[in-house]
């Protein structure tokens, strides 16, 4: 999210509140999906805080964003996985249509 | 990342620095996708720290968690999207193979 080329009045500009904190986040997305988004890191971060009480807010809001990236990165390779998947079936398809 | 039921000895445990502070991770996952996701977070606070010099580095890593949280969510309706592809294409296989 943030700078996309969109004039501001296509942008949402919604105010959501963090683990305490408020942010305000600009981008051309739905206001549900910014909530949404908000909500997962929210929660994750509770999540990760009960696991290690010690952590400061800082360190916990860091290791949120690893472990949100290595989700990313690992369903980043299914994606990869799913489109062979797609051209493999397409090119099985196409060779019926030839016989 | 995290508790996952594997024994100690078949978890990595790998100190990364993340935007000056170092980070001890542990997980099931090799020492190599551990470093991608430790530097594509550090990349991510600078990229955004450049953009926004006067939030705090707590802001920051809540924010970097948020886009990474915002591209996991459109990646899963990528997901979504192909599986759905693949399951028509495997019917139209299917029909062909009937005929």
């Amino acid at each position: 999210m943030g700078a996309n080329g969109l004039s501001e009045s296509e942008k949402n500009r919604i105010t959501v509140e963090i683990y305490g904190q408020q942010y305000t986040i600009v981008g051309q997305e739905s206001s549900d999906h910014i909530r949404e988004v908000a909500m997962v890191v929210h929660n994750k971060m509770k999540e990760i805080g009960k696991r290690n009480p010690s952590l400061s807010t800082n360190k916990l809001a860091v290791l949120t964003a690893v472990n949100a990236v290595h989700e990313y990165i690992l369903l980043k390779e299914k994606v990869e996985q799913l489109e062979n998947q797609v051209k493999e079936l397409e090119q099985q398809l196409k060779s019926r249509e030839v016989d």
